[in-house]
């Protein structure tokens, strides 16, 4: 099949989808698809309506099997900057989804479209993997921040950045418009929000100096709609406590807090058979979703987001849509048996609209 | 392929393979390998030297994905009861695999191979999941006992026997000649070592009366060694903490036992943000492990498990053997996050020898 015919085929079948369960008529729906067709003939490709755009990027948040946060996908908030063309313009726009969906703490699940790949080509990319993110240094093997930022922090400092060297420097934006130099924005400190982690009984836990930014922004996936790629269109929800909490302040090779936080709880660290790994672990998850809670920052537990996940699943029966989802994804890293998704196998199959891996935008130098 | 070419082409694989280990010389594999040519035209199938069938049955152990404990494949103790031909004395080989693989309390990892399938037959099955296993009864949707036996309890109520219908009955033992109805024998109460669930801090946890038997022994898969199926074959290893006190005893649907702990520890059960189910699920599983340990009863807790399936990775690369797994099985449902195997992918390719699923030996009546 040609490139044309094939974008034809996604368009037909999303067109088809989309309208209906937005309750638009078959014969508006059959009108649609010949103009895209047409358009396709005429120029290569095809634009989303507004309408379109905002409802493909909805269903593709729902089609992702390995988010649980999927329960709320219809309330995902659109910025369309398709109009954006050039890296200050996309900073600001950028800057703005920040805000927007920062909010103060109160949280709002949002997403920022920028132009659509044409031709094989991307008209722009972010290189940043979140918009909001800590640098990670490496040096003589020792680590200052977060490890998996070390590559794309060198690669700022090439670009004649240079960061404070603590270990919660938040990373400029490096924004790419095709055939350019990528060009780097800081992001101004006070727009960042970010909640200091305190235990609600061990008081020194504030000593350890852990914190976490507020809002997860990936900015690094592709965004494909009616076989439309946009592989700049950053997405952000909330987080569920497991992630700062068993993974990125918890694991060994990110910022490592259990040995620490065992020492201040007195544990016995000499033996794996004190459990003394899975007692920090909880402290520190129980710390995680207190701090954010204390500091007003919308964050989800893994057990309340699971029973979401459960409504989720009964709501998309109830609509005669097969829920798909990725097991080892969807397991929360604590307690995993606790969830019901424990207990059930789940199809793996990769519907569209959806949000996938794409090309890194940049040839990390190492 | 016909029957017997494909029991040749997986004797020849499994002959060369197992003697290749074990050093023996080309030479020798090949007039075995010609040895069970005739054999199997002569009458249609091949019997395993003890060599064989000892080493089989480790091989089959290290290649099972979903084992853990594969670093010491090789400890295997094999009990050859492959000339038992009666229920009865079948039974007289079980009693002898618990009390050998119990020892005290010094477990064994131990196997016993009855009569392997000939002509597509099964010359003996045993209807337990396991050897030793709790009875489940239900009645107005409450249960007692452990709900994962409900039907096969039932079945032993059928064949006349009666449980005392407390949490923790011992199902007896139900063998099953070919063609003949089954036969039911009691498991000598003295011969079953179990071990009371107590805590190192938490004095009260007694009073919760729970226990779980000292030996997990399967005794429903069916070992395959080249080509050759043995579907009566129980084995056991020890327990890894986690087996009992992150799903056995805390599983919702099984023995339930979160609630009740964290009623004991004061926890805050109103709201899920509080972690009180992952609070009281690593003290239980601090609890079983102390126990396991106070009782002298061999248990490895997850970590030390993932440390020493580590171990055994290493070993595999060192003798050429890629190592498959199934990581969903292979993860710890505590503190998953906090093992190597959550950061690594496993291939899930199948290896035989193997242990496997087989049919039900009985219609479960309903
Ligand atoms: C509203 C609150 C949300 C919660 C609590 C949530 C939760 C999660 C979690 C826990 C993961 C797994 C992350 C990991 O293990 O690294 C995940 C993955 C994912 N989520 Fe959500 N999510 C939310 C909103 C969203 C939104 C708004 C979108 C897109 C519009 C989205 C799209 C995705 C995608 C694409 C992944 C997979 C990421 C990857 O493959 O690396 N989620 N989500
Ligand atoms: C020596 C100590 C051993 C430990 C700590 C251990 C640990 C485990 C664990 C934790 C599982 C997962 C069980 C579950 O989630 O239900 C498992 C599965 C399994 N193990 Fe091991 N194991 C041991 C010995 C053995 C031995 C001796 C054999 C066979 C000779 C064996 C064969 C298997 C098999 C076949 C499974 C998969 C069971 C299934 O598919 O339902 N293991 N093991």
């Amino acid at each position: 099949m040609n490139q044309s015919d094939y974008l034809l085929q996604e368009a037909t079948n999303f067109i088809h989808t989309c309208y209906t369960e937005l309750g638009i008529p078959e014969e508006e729906q059959n009108k649609r698809i010949s103009d895209i067709e047409d358009e396709i003939h005429r120029t290569g490709t095809y634009v989303h309506t507004s309408l379109e755009l905002t409802h493909g990027a909805k269903m593709a948040w729902r089609n992702n099997n390995r988010c649980i946060g999927r329960l709320l996908w219809d309330t995902l908030h659109i910025i369309d900057a398709r109009h954006i063309h050039t890296a200050e313009d996309a900073y600001d726009k950028l800057i703005e989804h920040i805000n927007f969906a920062t909010n103060d703490g109160n949280i709002r699940s949002t997403i920022t479209i920028f132009p659509p790949r044409f031709d094989g080509k991307d008209p722009m990319r972010i290189w940043n993997h979140q918009l909001l993110r800590y640098a990670g240094y490496e040096s003589n093997g020792e680590v200052i921040g977060d490890s998996t930022s070390i590559a794309f922090t060198k690669e700022c400092e090439r670009l004649g950045w240079s960061g404070e060297q603590t270990n919660y420097d938040i990373l400029p934006l490096v924004i790419q418009e095709l055939g350019q130099t990528p060009k780097l924005f800081e992001i101004p400190k006070k727009i960042v929000k970010e909640v200091e982690i305190i235990h609600p009984q061990f008081e020194e836990f504030k000593s350890l100096n852990l914190k976490w930014y507020a809002v997860p922004i990936i900015s690094d996936m592709r965004l494909e709609i009616g076989g439309i790629d946009y592989p700049m269109a950053p997405f952000n929800g909330w987080y569920m406590g497991t992630e700062i909490g068993a993974r990125n302040l918890a694991d060994e090779d990110r910022y490592n807090a259990l040995p620490k936080i065992a020492e201040i709880m007195g544990l016995n660290t000499n033996s794996d058979r004190s459990l003394w790994i899975d007692k920090a672990l909880v402290e520190l998850n129980i710390a995680v979703i207190y701090s954010f809670e204390k500091a007003g920052v919308t964050l989800v537990d893994h057990h309340t987001a699971a029973k979401q996940f459960k409504a989720f699943e009964k709501k998309e029966m109830k609509h005669n849509r097969p829920v798909t989802g990725n097991r080892a994804w969807l397991l929360p890293p604590l307690s995993s048996a606790t969830t019901h998704i424990y207990h059930k196998p789940y199809k793996n199959d990769i519907v569209t609209p959806n949000y996938f891996y794409q090309e890194k935008a940049y040839e990390p130098t190492t």
